[in-house]
């Protein structure tokens, strides 16, 4: 299955636009699995086996583990939902982008060696450098559009002078026009600016938006839902790190996950136009 | 010492602006080291060993080590720079970019787990993504500001309406003025683009400028020179990988990697005002 076909059919099987970013910070690990070998990994496969029937993707965030000097931890946390929940996609957010011949060693890396159903790319260095992975029909590529972050709009609120458009939306009509020729795109539109949001998915369409930002860093539910969906009230993966990773802090804290997890998948639900749960 | 120390010194010690790319294709590493236990590190070590003397930087690609599952290799290299070499900086061309709580942990890696010099990364989602590495004074932080590749001015060569300036200038304009507050910033300016290269320049003064784009990229050192050095004849780190790992195949291949290092670093010094070698 491709990641466009996976994150259909987990959007329905779920009844979830939930994506759970797997972002261990191992300050922040429960006390009692300080003991296991691979402490990174065994905190990841308890937050997935409590929220694998809950959720549309998971979203490894590279940094993470590359900061902790855990990639190994990073390759098993792939290893194991593809083993064990083979229908949910898993979006490597690593926000690769260089030149053609080292983008083709970054598509290596992402779909052979981690085997990720898709990763994130940034656009800055032009269409070239995303070819290597929007060449692959069977992966998604996620182009950072409008970011989450305060200063997302430094660079990409620009207006250019020609067309009078602001960078990402620039950004984000190339996405449409000229690089879903395999309908493999989907862009990352931070739950923080709803407005610019809007704009989007005015531009796309029904491509999926990847959407961080909600809780930890301040985007809302009801203004995602207001502005995001596409037209079958779908199209959105929002996701949650921290707000589900340390819902919890004792030994339940895979509990505490789930519970967080399922009451973000239903007020996420309550918003949409028709919820089938 | 600082990033910016080492590379004033080692300007000065080899004469020399060369900066060696250390992306090691395993397809094209001399079947004689092969058999060696780590061949990516075994090529690597005789490469630099050959060229110590004649460089201002060593630039390792990340994407060419995690692509073939030798980020260990990686590490041993930028060991072995560091130890035997303590004198040349090295850069981690990683080219990273996200919001500010992962922005630290590459912070983390580049510069704990990696122990570089310095790392290249991308503007695209703004200047509070860029904070952690400008904060750390003894790091270098090279900015992407207009690449060699074939595609990018797609998105560096937008004009932006109110300054009348194309984006890549935007960004130098910022990493004079909003940036460099402790003199740790350099760009990325391609070679391939020489009139672009001249612009930037102007822009930010002495700043270092990597260039790439030398070689089989097909930048051409004249004009790279005629358009990039800063006030005092120097300010630029121009970077050869293929052209210098690949100068020959055999059991000889390290001193043909000298050669063409020696060859490059006298071509460029020739197009100096005042050389001294």
């Amino acid at each position: 299955m491709t990641f466009a076909q996976k994150l259909e059919q987990a959007w329905k099987d779920n009844n979830s636009l939930v994506c759970v970013g797997l972002d261990p910070d191992r300050a922040r690990i429960p006390e009692h699995l300080s003991r296991d070998a691979d402490v990174i990994f065994s905190f990841n496969r308890e937050i997935i086996d409590a929220t694998a029937d809950l959720v549309c993707a998971y979203k490894p965030q590279f940094a993470f583990y590359a900061g902790q000097n855990a990639l190994g931890s990073l390759r098993k946390t792939l290893t194991y939902i593809r083993d064990r929940y083979p229908n949910i996609p898993v979006i490597l957010d690593a926000k690769r982008g260089d030149i053609g011949s080292t983008a083709m060693m970054y598509a290596r890396e992402a779909f052979d060696h981690y085997k990720a159903d898709a990763v994130t790319v940034n656009p800055y260095m032009g269409t070239d450098t995303l070819k290597p992975f929007l060449d692959d029909p069977e992966k998604g590529v996620i182009v950072l559009c409008r970011t989450s972050n305060p200063g997302s709009g430094d660079f990409q609120d620009l207006v250019v002078k020609d067309s009078g458009r602001k960078l990402f939306e620039v950004v984000a009509e190339k996405a449409a026009k000229d690089w879903n020729y395999n309908g493999n795109v989907a862009l990352v539109a931070g739950a923080t600016y709803p407005a610019e949001l809007a704009t989007i998915r005015e531009i796309v369409g029904d491509m999926p938006l990847l959407v961080p930002g909600i809780g930890a860093q301040g985007g809302d539910v009801e203004a995602v839902l207001a502005h995001g969906l596409d037209s079958r009230g779908a199209g959105l993966i929002i996701n949650s790190s921290r707000g589900i990773l340390y819902a919890g802090r004792g030994s339940d804290f895979a509990q505490a996950s789930r519970e967080a997890t399922r009451a973000l998948r239903d007020d996420i639900n309550r918003h949409r136009p028709t919820p089938k749960a």
